[in-house]
């Protein structure tokens, strides 16, 4: 059944759970969403995805860029993880979405070099640019989270759910 | 380089207006960005998509589901097409971001019955739940997109670029 399927949003458990976690731990993208200044009408772009050491949800990106500029002037985002493979109904794929507010780790704050490491293990083409003046991290306080389960498999999950 | 690799937006030529264009003819499903009536911050999902008979942006949405109550309280909306492959840098790959507002086509209204013939064409497992009275289409009126063909390859382009 399609992601519109009603389905009332199930008791979270362990599965879920579990689903969750492991949706953010592998995505190596997602799709952004801000609130973009200009208009006031929501934004999606795809940005790169990773986490933190310690396992929190982080982009990086570019202060030239429109949702970065859209970021700073609205720290409200949504990131949805869960990319679905080349065979079968994607509206059957599991999928994640996160609320968050987003804040900036810059070059030379604290912490920033020993998530430039982290950061290039899974991402290796970013040694092209990590080090430009205008590339930061933006780090994802996440508030609550949707998981889409596919069949109906609804959930609202929490960041304890989540390991945060 | 990544999505985030300043890049002065180009003047719009005929590869991008027609990459933009084939972006949207082929995409299956796509991630939908609205303002969530809750909370105002911006909320991205996983959605259906598809076109009208007429080449117009669409998806197909129940009234119960959390997206579509947003766009009955707010019709801005944002969709990003062009799904990264199983391989090669997803930064790289082409997609279009979409800036729309949305009106729906319920039905028993006029040209409903056309757009669902049409939809289950390329939507055939939709059949199971197209003709629940919950459901209707979401049309995209589209007012500007932003194309990102990889490697720094930027382009905004107007519904007249797209062929609206």
């Amino acid at each position: 059944m399609s992601t519109d399927t009603p389905s009332p949003i199930r008791p979270t458990d362990d599965e879920a759970r579990g689903l969750a976690r492991g949706l953010i731990a592998q995505a190596q993208h997602a799709a952004l969403g801000v609130i973009d200044p200009d208009t006031g009408a929501p934004m999606v772009t795809r940005v790169a995805f990773g986490c933190t050491p310690q396992g929190q949800p982080a982009t990086l990106v570019s202060d030239l860029s429109h949702h970065t500029r859209a970021l700073k002037a609205n720290p409200a985002a949504s990131i949805l993880l869960g990319e679905p493979g080349p065979r079968g109904d994607p509206l059957t794929h599991p999928r994640l979405t996160l609320q968050a507010q987003v804040r900036f780790l810059r070059h030379g704050e604290a912490g920033h070099d020993e998530m430039a490491a982290h950061w290039l293990r899974d991402h290796p083409k970013a040694k092209l640019y990590i080090g430009f003046a205008d590339f930061s991290f933006a780090l994802f306080d996440v508030q609550r989270a949707y998981l889409n389960g596919g069949f109906g498999r609804a959930f609202v999950l929490t960041p304890d759910d989540l390991g945060f």
